[in-house]
């Protein structure tokens, strides 16, 4: 949908403005901050509005047990919450001793996603594990994560290319990789949803998509009522326009 | 996708056989069997072709401790699967002293997808367990995991329904529910994955949706090349599909 | 037996009434039901009336660290109750993170029990890990445990006679095993105790036997009165009967 | 006995000479010292010859959430062993993050013994917790742990005699309760084994016994070849010896 | 102290250069940034040189069990690393399962520390957590910690202040507390080690002090060689000056 | 300060008598006695009067991962407190299934100090492992540990001597080692603080010395107020004094 039409609507009274006063179409402001602090191969921190997440890269030579000799590389991630990123404490998992079910499947979701970007062969036998932080959270910890943690891992895979011991064989990146999530709030499809607006969406879908408008992962969960093929299709068509401008915003922030 | 289009399609040649030789728009057979164990409010042995997973219903007063004095219900799954449910034997998750990452998400998605069909606050402060456990694993046990469930559910709210003290405050159960998973398989959109195919497919997708076309979950996830537009709907029509011959399924096993 | 006889013993005085019905000298229906499952070696359903028993064994090249090079096998045993088996849920354990004390003990009893039935040295460096996971429990689920992992372990010892690879020299099965409880009930020796008898129990034994009338393993617990000398003999001539007919049941599925 | 008895008999083909030159029915030098340490309601060290286990009672006030209310009373054990205890150092289990299964067997033994010597109702809602921690292990830790927590059980109880808010009903202690290992070594039954022969016994069978020869627990293991019925009825006479002598000793400790 | 100053001193062989370039007496530049995140009622990023930490204060109503009723309050502390702020990546606390002995002697210490500049009972049954989160690590991230702490801990305290209902007595801050490292490196004693110095230092010494110049805590480890009475005093006269500017940063940030 | 002072003092009246009657520099009765149990390397009982650890030294051929192939040995501790060492009984550490907190970082204390007595080149690729266990405490658990594990590792070191294949490189103890606690109580600085004293002085502080009288480790913490350079360095004196009496009484031992 383009801005014109939804500013035409809106003129109409037709549509109910989001909390933060948003379009329905409109992400929060993105920052893409590379070298954010300095020891690992990569180190980004990424902002969707408040929402804050440090992404850094960590390039190891060797690879799991699963794959040794196979020539093959390894990308794989891990997520966490600094207790105080949210509104109220969240336990410190390393306290309680295990990671709880919505950690597991965020990193779970971020390796995988990152694995799809990767021609792991051309990556030869090095493990680059991408550890995705929330210093701030204000909804969407998980697409912010992924969005930067492929801009760490370019940076990563930079630093293997100047390795003459690297083992790499060409470029391993196949494409270039972001995320958003897309919602029914208020009956209305909306992108990139914030906290206020999560905590309240009938649906909340993330969406992992290549440059090239390729899925890499569709999840889509209805909190409440099921949603239609209709809902469906009208937010994938706001993830496509947010994923376009993410990857603008990627691509300046390795430009620099 | 019509079937007899499909058929036109393989006596062209252009088709290629699924290893079960199957049709592409064609599920496993489908059995359940209610009351497979004696003991449990809800019993249900769920069979898509060779994955057999046994659901279980137990019913509990009470909530837990973020619901009490809220006059809300509560649905949860857990999951598991038999060491040697698997063609080599898989660790015990009790002995390794931790369920596995995948093991989790597959019972958050599992409670979440019920939780999605039931009105809970006409369950009343009570708790319903539901547990899956894989006797043998074909492929897809996470969508037969769910389309169990819910017959197991629905057991235990009858029983729940014949208790005058229940605290139930009508019937809590919204609509039906039901699972299957969908897939790309060379190159082409198949239904129902066997083991066979899913260790294969570049894309698979879980839908579950309601006995009216709703849509509760999607997860779909490009294991090699990103997919299509157009793939996801043919996947999405294929699930539909199989979930219309599920709802079936499910119907009949309840009419006995 | 039926019950008019039993009412007529008992009108006789001869002999109290189980809860069951049963006479203190009989066992409950013992079904052996072998390729209960598809994927592993040995897949035996083992049945004492209603508790039911999934005994799998699979076969490991290779032997744990302490036995590496020894030319010696081993037997191990691992034990789960499915969380609804019982007629109260019970945790699951591998959500909990931890092996109750109970399990630990009956899969240590199961484990050390067929390794006595064995010789390790014919068996070569081969692992055969036995899982008893009970699907239904009525009382004696580690008795039935041990007689159908008897004939899955058998299963797994054929396969592996049949692998020219498979390292065995010579049959590694010194004996067949059986087990039964057996009790005191109301002040009279019983046989086979369910969990009508075994929750009211004064004295509850488990004997495991050779095919050849020695005793593998005795575990006799007065869970109220001590017991004498007099009734530990009458608790062991009732074993003695129940293993058997255990026996005769293994040689029948054996032959099919 | 002096060794040059010992060697007279042998000479004569009368019996085979143990490790440790004792008799077959000759039990390791008992000793008992009450109050080895001073904080504990019972502190008690037990010696089997060289293995020397240190039991304590604690009285708490209240019972476990399964018995409150009740009137009733528990009786529940903890076994550990120093790393250094044993031969070899054998891990902490604390650092190593569980109990092992041994750990687990031995503990539940010593509470279930010891709670079927006493009349829970009697104790009144206290709980006496009982510590066995071996300082050096010879061989026969189980049963030394039990025959040095009956006495400290004793003194607990002594305690809460004393006590006016004791809440207890009479004398809870039923029984005096023993313990002895005994098996088949070399071929010949032999009474309380130490580490020597243990190692290599052929059966080993715990026997746990009341001062007025009832039996508790017997817990017969065939390591190597089954056992008959005979060399049970042998290892269960010299067992009713070794109790005796043991009921003797902890008189003679309770006198002082 | 510019460089070329240092570069004189060392001409005249007054001084060795630390790897820095800094006197042996120079703290690295100190900043102290509040209201670094947004959720929290206290957040502060302390850096000393390239160590950055972010501390972190919740206040919670209620305090933990052992003080409930005693009109008291509580200030405890938890201490992480992100894995890769450090050279080489750390492993994740939360995924190991376990805080390591480092990480909970660290988070003792802060807690402790705090506490001793605090009137608990002043504070009222409320409890303020402090975590402190490392950002990136180039030694010292224990004293950093507890200077931004103590910052964190007095916005924390002034929100409660402004609560009419928060149950404080009066001001329940004592004194103001800040921390630095001090140590024997290269024979010489130097205040506030970073990594390089750390890491090869002779002894390392951590001093808590208040702004009075009381001892809260001093911890001094001879890595190497033991140190002496001299040295041991030369080091607390270097802590004592670092305190002092560390207690100016202190008030000009809270100035703010 | 001479004793003869602290006489003239109290005589004067104006110093308080200590709980137990001591002077402020006088040490409880020391006991140190070797070869307490059989099995290990080095077996010391240490008693400051009623506390008394049981410190064993285990020797191990080789070393941890991060020292292979370095030719360079390991010491390492670990601590445990018998659960009814103390005066209300402890949870066992094994059975919580971690150790907690305090026994962390002890254990790291003693195992760091024993290291700053030691050549780890001279010990050769040997692993020695210290278990200093509380049979019962009095207070000064740790300081007592660590005199008493140092006479333990001088019998291992002694073992690891006698042993020809042993890998030794000459005499790995650098000089011998003892701890004593000291601090502030009820305003006076004080020497080895029983129970009485330690749960209420306002500073406590454990010093690890060599008999040459260097510091190894000095931890002092202000438990109320903050202490000040001149109390400070009194409780340094008394500690100095306290552990040339130790080590006399190591001498001693060591002498035997």
């Amino acid at each position: 949908m383009s801005s014109s039409i939804s500013d035409q609507l809106q003129n109409l009274g037709l549509k109910k403005l989001r909390p933060s006063g948003r379009q329905p179409d409109q992400m929060r402001e993105v920052k893409i901050t590379r070298n954010f602090t300095k020891h690992a191969e990569g180190s980004v921190l990424v902002e969707y509005g408040d929402t804050k997440v440090l992404c850094t890269a960590t390039v190891d030579r060797g690879v799991p047990r699963f794959l040794r000799g196979s020539g093959q590389g390894w990308v794989t991630a891990e997520y966490g919450m600094l207790p105080r990123s949210t509104n109220t404490r969240t336990d410190r998992e390393a306290a309680r001793g295990k990671q709880g079910g919505r950690t597991v499947e965020i990193q779970r979701l971020i390796g995988r996603s990152l694995r799809a970007a990767m021609n792991l062969n051309k990556l030869g036998e090095n493990t680059i594990t991408i550890d995705c932080d929330v210093l701030q959270a204000d909804g969407g910890t998980r697409t912010a994560s992924i969005t930067g943690a492929f801009v760490a891992l370019q940076d990563a895979v930079n630093v293997l290319k100047k390795d003459k011991n690297g083992a790499m064989k060409g470029d391993p990146i196949k494409c270039m990789l972001a995320a958003v999530s897309v919602g029914i709030f208020e009956g209305q499809p909306v992108l990139d949803l914030d906290y206020a607006e999560d905590s309240k969406a009938h649906t909340d879908m993330n969406v992992i998509m290549t440059d090239k408008g390729g899925f890499v992962e569709v999840q889509g969960t209805a909190e409440g009522e099921p949603y239609s093929q209709e809902e469906l299709n009208a937010m994938l068509e706001l993830a496509r326009k947010g994923i376009s401008q993410l990857v603008e915003a990627q691509k300046a922030a390795l430009a620099k």
